[in-house]
Parts: structure tokens; sequence; C-alpha cells
């Protein structure tokens, strides 16, 4: 009778959950997500993950694969240890979908991080320079793309991270970075403008410490930290880096180099917090 | 040939204008605009504004001025000067309308008040106790009445109270009061939860300090400030009140008393400020 009672979907759940427990040591070097990898940040933190651990694994993923020229070639270098997969920060469905293919394929993961964003994107989002131009629909998008996405990726891949927490690695912890920007800073927004992309930014930093109120909370092996890259050389902030000072325009080697070492050497008393690219903290 | 070019609408603009600055004078006492007065703390600010200043005129906004019992009460004991007006923060036409109404009636504002907000709904909003409860539709919303809505009554309003200033009334600059809370505050979140309110009221403070700083910029003669009200006893509150610490639930009353002081007593050096009812600066 028992057995009967057993359906079958209840049976391939406990033999995944079984295949899950026993994978997990395969993941020497642990598992790392990249959000958002097709280019910019997102990318060169896939590549550097994948140079800089030999045995760690990477799943890079990004809206439209098929067209993400230099992670496909990235690809071919690293055949066994990065893992495409398609996701759209502003689809959840694509967020679920991801997190039931790591969770059949890793069982765990030790590292999130959300490296997408949007700034400006031609006829749809423009940087507002005045309160006059400040167009609902802009700020709708902003928010939907900057700081919900991050969230919602963050709640669908927690049961994972919590598996993988520090095993196989050197950290105690699994840990969720979230890129963030300065001038989302509330307290040093001394310049104005920017109305849409600024206020997305403050309202996921947040959630992200909302977030880690409640890793705390829970005992959870997992800490949440936001991260300001720099003014960095990417397509994001390209129609911007006139107004850089000199020698303030990062290459993405540089600001990611930086911001690895901010992830790798994080304590747990760091949970919640927002570290500039020099490790500085920046006031919310 | 010059008169023929001056097409009617042009012409009827022109003695409009020529209206409302001829009119100016007769707003004695100042206009205040309180938006989301239907109820709770918004329309406990148009009674007190009414019954504080025998000369001050309050336009009163809400979603469905029909059904808004209390405010009609208010207005059979002001009359003359109570005008209530129909906006709903998340229709922009009706913004701008109520914009054009107020140019065409009174030709400037002195006050601001932003006063509508949303915490739960039954069914639809419920602030989450947990980030796997977190849901994007409840984001969206809370970030829409909460944050965009607010911002567009500014967008909208900013010529009025520009030519508003400080005439007629006591202090010499128009104020703009955002009605934000103390779970808004990033670096004050200790309790974790309530993601999309706690969320939406950072977004706001960012977007209220970012249009602060286009003001003073621009040197006009108005200032931005954000006030946490305190728990106070209205249907917002209403389902949370037991977890309040006695002595810590305020009456509406009290609360606008305090706030309404805050507001007489500022300084250009408030600008950009977030305040408790207490007049204790709040961190970002």
């Amino acid at each position: 009778m028992m057995k009967l009672a057993v359906s079958p979907p209840i049976l391939m759940r406990s033999l995944r959950k079984a295949f899950s427990c026993s994978a997990a040591p395969r993941w020497e070097g642990g598992v790392s997500m990249v959000q958002g990898a097709s280019r910019g940040i997102g990318l060169e933190f896939a590549r550097q993950l994948l140079e800089r651990n030999e045995k760690g694994h990477v799943i890079a993923t990004c809206r439209n694969p098929d067209g993400a020229t230099s992670l496909l070639e990235l690809k071919r270098k690293f055949m066994e240890r990065l893992n495409i997969m398609q996701l759209d920060v502003t689809k959840e469905s694509t967020i679920q979908a991801t997190a039931t293919s790591i969770r059949e394929s890793y069982g765990s993961l030790n590292l999130l991080i959300n490296a997408s964003g949007i700034l400006s994107v031609p006829n749809i989002l423009q940087p507002e320079t005045t309160l006059s131009k400040v167009e609902k629909s802009s700020l709708l998008l902003a928010y939907e793309v900057n700081a919900i996405g991050p969230i919602l990726v963050i709640k669908h891949m927690w049961p994972l991270l919590k598996v993988g927490g520090g095993s196989r690695i050197k950290r105690k912890f699994a840990v969720v970075a979230n890129l963030s920007a300065r001038v989302g800073s509330i307290g040093d927004n001394g310049l104005g403008g920017w109305y849409a992309y600024r206020s997305s930014k403050a309202a996921l930093n947040q959630l992200t410490k909302t977030i880690s109120v409640e890793f705390a909370r829970r005992k959870d092996p997992i800490i949440c930290i936001l991260l300001h890259p720099g003014t960095v050389d990417t397509d994001l902030s390209q129609p911007f880096q006139r107004n850089v000072p000199e020698g303030k325009l990062f290459t993405k080697e540089f600001s990611v180099q930086k911001l690895l070492s901010i992830i790798e050497n994080s304590k747990s008393s760091d949970n919640g917090k927002f570290f500039a690219w020099d490790g500085q903290e920046i006031p919310w």
C-alpha cells in the first residue's frame, strides 16, 4: 500500500533529490552563476571565474544565447566547465526554468552574480537630465530590469545557494553579489538627474539589504553584497564616457579583478553591505 | 498682420496667464495641495491646514471624490476655501488635468503634500514576510503608487510651485512634502520583510532627493522634504497595529500637527532631507 501511495512524480522528485545530494561532491571548486553574461562586466566575470579557478564550474545566463558571440567563444575554450543558459530577468518563467535546470544538473550554487542592468536604450530609455523629462514608462522599465530582476533571480536560486553554502570552496558561505552603482546612493547624490536609473538602484540596494536581513535571521549559509564597479568601459557606459575624469574609466578586466577579490575575501559580517571596486563602503 | 498671427488658443493662453498673474494676490494665506486626501493622514492635513490658517486655500485630491464622505463633510464646513479635485496617481492624465485646473483657478501653489500610499490590499498586495512570497506584480504596484505617483505629481505641479514660491505666506519658498516611512530607510532596516513597500519608499526617497538637487541647482523657490509620520492609527496601518509598542500608535491629529510644524518651520537648508514626526533626521 505504501509503495502504491507514492505516485511517479513524487518518486521522481525523491530520486532527483537523492541525485542532487550525491552529486554535490562532483563540483569541486564550486558552482557559480553569472546572470547577464553576454557582454560587459558579466561576461568578464564569467571569464575570470573560469580562468582563476581551474576546477570551478560557471553557469552563464543571458537573454539570447544564440546571439552572444563572445560568450559562445568563451564556451569553446571552457567546454567542460561553462554552461550557457537562457534567462531574461523580465520573464520570471525563464528564471524558474533556469533554477530547475541548475538543480537537475548541479544541485547547488556557491556564488550568484547579478550583472544585468539597463541605463539607456535608444528611443526608449534615456537618462533624464531634468524632472520635466521623467516618464512613467522609463521609471517602470528601469525598476523591472535593475531592481525586480535580480531579486526574482535570488528568490529562485535561494534553495540552491542554501545547499551550496561554503561546500567545496574556500569560503564558509555562498555569496550573492548584486551589481549596483554609486549613483544609486541617496546620501552621495550631489548631481541629480538620471531619475529612473538612480531610483532603480536605490530600490535594488533596499531589496538586497532586506534579503540580507532574512538570510541572517534564518542562519542560511549565504551572504548578500552590493558592488559598485566604478565607471567601466562597456556598452552601458559608452554614451556617457566623455564626462569621466581621466584615469577613472576602468577596463572590464581591472574592475572585475577588484570585485572578485572583494567577493573571495568577504566575511560573514559583510552581509548586506555596499562596496565600491576599491573595497570602500558606500553610504546608502 | 501681427494681430492676425495670434490665433485664438494662443490669445486665450495669454489672457489666462495675465489673469493668473493678476490673480495671485487674491490667494492671501497661500494655496496648498494635499494629494491623497480622502482619508487618513491626507484628510487630516487638509483639515488642519484649513483650521490653522484662516485665509489659506486648500486643494484636496483623491481618486473618487464622490465616495470621499469625510472630505465632502469638510467641504461643507470650508465651502469657500476647500476645493476637491479628482486625481489618481496611477493615471498621469488626471494629474495633468488637475495641474491645468489649478493653473486656471489659482495660478500658483505654495505647498504640495503627497499623502497617498499603498501598503496592503486584500488578495492583491500583502506585505511579504519572506523572500519566497515576493511577487513581481506587488513590487510593481507599490512602486507605481508610492514612488512614481508622487514624482509625477511634482513634475506637473512644478510650474505652479515656481510661481507660488514664498509669496503671500510666512516662508520664503514653496514646500513639497512627500510622505515616506522609516521602513524605507536602508540603513535603519534591521527587521527585513515588507519587500515591496520598503523598496518603493527607498525609491521615493531617492527620487525626492534627486528633485531637491535639481530645484537647488535651478535656484527655484521650492524645497522638497520627506516625512515619516510615525505609526498612525489609520486604515493603512490597521492590519499591523498589534505589533506597535504601547504609546507608539499615534492619532492622526497628533502626527499631522507635528508634521505641519516641521513644514512651517522648514529652512532652505532642509531641502532634500528626511525627517521623522519629532523632527529627527532619518538615515537613508
